[in-house]
């Protein structure tokens, strides 16, 4: 680390943007960056709008299904980029373990609960520390049926209080803490070191949230979840807008991917509907990256169409 | 009553019908009507289609604001018909007990309180038990501010998970959980002794829980919580209309109306919005008094427009 602090702090800058991995650590980054703070140039931007190569995302329930395989692909797609990675359990996160394995320096594993706000958090504190910025939340955590806990209902008469309870808790309350929580980070970061010029928080809906499109009914407790988080998400995308931060709010169906979460369910998929996770994420990654100031506040599938409230 | 038990049960169904008031108590009404499943015919609807004359209404959060001017206008616009009022603490519902000794016959106070599921059921049975069917049900619970635990939030940095859940709890659990025990009654009721088809529940929602007419933002907790409210009466109306049951639901928004709940917020009321109680309720009892079939599943406003989701 000698090597980089005995260069001339204006030439961080032009390291930084070469391309190659970061060389110096993030704690050495958020140093500079506090050097910076004091009157140091470390960067062409501004301090409130640190410059991370590639950006620094947040994917919020990544130990498994979608959330894992966003982690994936941000990572190994491409060259650059720094990766939250937020579970409820990193120590039995396998599969992020091994991603850690490959990219010590690009992804970060952080211990993340929806239920509990005090980790949402200090989550944010520990990205504060760490990057300063965020340029994209992407909330993936979603709970549709818990064997003995959570099932998914098919008629009016199995509807139960603590069903509805808990997936709103995690489908949509959780998910409107971490924005809460990520908010200033966000617009710390904007589009800073990416190719947009908005940060974006996506956050995972599904069609079944919609209600004009609502035609079979069942899953109540899921539906009525989704629902509200839309909602959510639209009322904070009226604030930004107004305030003019510069952090677009976007809703993304899925479409029916092989997960988890949809194992159960897989039986009445038409052929061809239902999605690898390699597949679906890519599409969406495709929708985050495009996203502009004039999609804030929208819903949409995987194949970029709108879908109705 | 010994004048009514010694009449021929068959002219049973001429008195009821006279327009006048009914001449023997609820309980008697239970009894013959269960003799009437005995073998005995006591109407001319069958046993499973009660038919109380003007119908049998349940308004759910009676005891101040829009659910009890609805409680006062079904008893006073009409002869006939019969009203169960719910509400929580009925020892201190004034209102109630004044309407109570005007309309002693046609006016029944039971407690309920949505967050109980035990007094939802023990209110169904009680229901069940009196009049053995229902015509109309108007959930008109609401929270939206309550000084020092919920206050509506002016942003996102303002919202907590505490106000979150209890708004869901309810503004929107409490209706469906209301729906799920009194289905059997009002697919008991149908529209018998009311001019309607169909038996009608009427769930009060806000403008505010429209998705796509959302271009203010702020008020998470109460808007989230409504738009769940739209998702799950639209929920159950698939489900009601695919089981072609005589039930419909529906969705109202009263307008701004002057009641305590809306009394904070009154001052930004354009001049002319505010409406009274009366106004509100007359409205909202013609849209549900001229409900039909194809109206299952539809949110309007007091104006009889549809609002978009």
């Amino acid at each position: 680390m000698a090597f980089i602090q005995s260069l001339p702090l204006s030439s961080m800058n032009t390291l930084a943007k070469s391309g190659g991995a970061w060389l110096i650590s993030p704690s050495l980054a958020t140093a500079l960056r506090r050097m910076s703070v004091a009157g140091f140039a470390t960067s062409s931007s501004s301090a409130s709008s640190p410059n991370w190569e590639g950006g620094v995302s947040m994917v919020q329930g990544a130990s498994r299904g979608i959330g894992l395989e966003f982690v994936r692909q941000l990572l190994e797609k491409n060259n650059e980029g720094y990766v939250v990675a937020t579970c409820r359990n990193p120590k039995e996160a396998t599969s992020l373990s091994d991603l850690k394995n490959r990219f010590s320096e690009r992804l970060f594993i952080q211990k993340l609960d929806v239920t509990d706000e005090a980790t949402i958090e200090e989550s944010a504190e520990s990205v504060r520390e760490r990057y300063g910025s965020l340029n994209l939340l992407i909330n993936a955590t979603g709970i549709l049926s818990i064997p003995g806990v959570l099932q998914p209902e098919t008629t009016l008469n199995k509807v139960e209080k603590s069903s509805l309870m808990l997936a709103y808790e995690v489908n949509a309350v959780g998910p409107i803490l971490v924005m809460k929580h990520m908010w200033p980070l966000l617009k710390a970061g904007g589009g800073s070191g990416t190719d947009r010029e908005v940060a974006v928080v996506a956050n995972l809906s599904a069609r079944v949230g919609s209600i004009g499109d609502n035609r079979l009914g069942g899953w109540h407790s899921y539906r009525a979840s989704k629902t509200a988080l839309n909602q959510l998400t639209k009322n904070v995308s009226v604030e930004l807008g107004r305030r003019k931060d510069p952090v677009v709010c976007i809703l993304l169906h899925p479409g029916t991917v092989d997960t988890d979460l949809s194992r159960p369910f897989q039986r009445n998929v038409p052929e061809g509907k239902l999605f690898t996770r390699e597949y679906s994420v890519q599409k969406l990654l495709h929708i985050i990256n495009n996203a502009k100031k004039q999609d804030n506040g929208k819903f949409f599938a995987w194949d970029g169409q709108e879908i109705p409230w």
